[in-house]
């Protein structure tokens, strides 16, 4: 059976959402977040040296990773779905969004989380508009546009296809739900119909849906 | 033929690598960093919409994302080499570091390389120390821990074996070799024996001497 551990709102949704995607039967063992770092729990580091989620344990194999597992999953599981056909072009898309996800796109989106952390922090008064104004600065010269181009980018091709490799869903879909969905929830992708449209397209499956449920809580869908 | 649009001191020196470890034919087209502001020329953007280095020209087929490209070399032209059978330990091990070198070591990373900038901004003299204790404590707080438990696992990982994926050299080593030989190359590393002595293992590689002339300066070797 395949144990993913789990922490709330987190990167491992995209797992169980993949998990109930491909039908398996699998196991949650669930850990919160401390409500006052939103750190994960040390219990975490018990399963994995680096205490992140998603892990998932599956017999005598332990991974970690989501693009990693969502890899996984599709080769020993997916039996043709979720992966297209290896040379295709199709499969080049694939690989390409798997890597895109983490690589490119959310780098901007978490230094821009940074810095908003930055600004809401309990700081002396004489400190905090000076903190505020670095942090303004930074994101408006820096983090901003490099965030406009890849949502320009992502909302182009998102233009003219429905899924990321192809006619149907595949993990490349999973691996970038994480991100696009995060962006939507908070407003970062108002001005963006097609991602919006596309993220909603995918929350309405049925699959989704049953993660959600699994899941519990997740502030960012 | 093959071309890499190669931009100097970036993510393209492991394309370099990885085609000179396949002794593949190729031809370099090189794009020159602004020396005021490090970015990348808006040439490459006629290349790519996003404007990022490496990209690989392939016939018909335009790649980019690091980790997509050395997937993609990796199948069409490994013919076994570099990346290990499908569905076995190697394999996932493989895949692991893939995702993790972007996904999970490049972010603290960066996090870290973008406060150092802010302290060695021009600013106003009385921000500037304020700036300098904003970046200082949230390196100390929240970034360097991160680091800290990443190099200690990857430093026991490289304690314990020789290449990342496997008994010999493969793509997982390729997309690793950036954040590490950078943090070495900037002392990052320094109390870290077993990730300075891989780093030092593979930049002994003849490919990897043959990219270093091909590529011409790189600061993070």
């Amino acid at each position: 059976m395949i144990i993913l551990h789990h922490l709330n709102n987190s990167r491992s949704q995209r797992i169980l959402w993949m998990l109930e995607e491909l039908e398996l039967p699998y196991e949650i063992k669930r850990y919160e977040r401390d409500s006052k770092t939103m750190l994960a729990p040390p219990s975490l580091r018990q399963v994995h040296p680096l205490g992140k989620s998603p892990i998932i344990s599956d017999g005598e194999v332990t991974m970690a990773e989501s693009g990693a597992i969502i890899e996984y999953l599709g080769q020993k599981y997916g039996d043709g779905r979720l992966i297209p056909e290896t040379g295709s072009a199709d499969y080049r898309q694939y690989i390409y969004w798997m890597h895109y996800a983490e690589g490119s796109l959310m780098p901007p989106l978490l230094l821009r989380l940074v810095f908003e952390a930055i600004k809401s922090k309990p700081l002396p008064f004489f400190i905090k508009p000076v903190a505020r104004k670095i942090a303004d600065e930074t994101t408006r010269q820096f983090i901003a546009p490099q965030i406009k181009t890849h949502f320009d980018y992502v909302e182009k091709f998102l233009g003219e296809h429905e899924w990321m490799a192809g006619h149907k869903l595949t993990g490349a879909d999973i691996q970038m739900s994480f991100p696009l969905e995060a962006s939507v929830a908070r407003g970062v992708a108002d001005s963006y119909p097609n991602i919006t449209a596309y993220v909603k397209r995918f929350q309405e499956r049925p699959a989704y849906q049953r993660a959600l449920q699994a899941g519990g809580d997740y502030d960012y869908a």
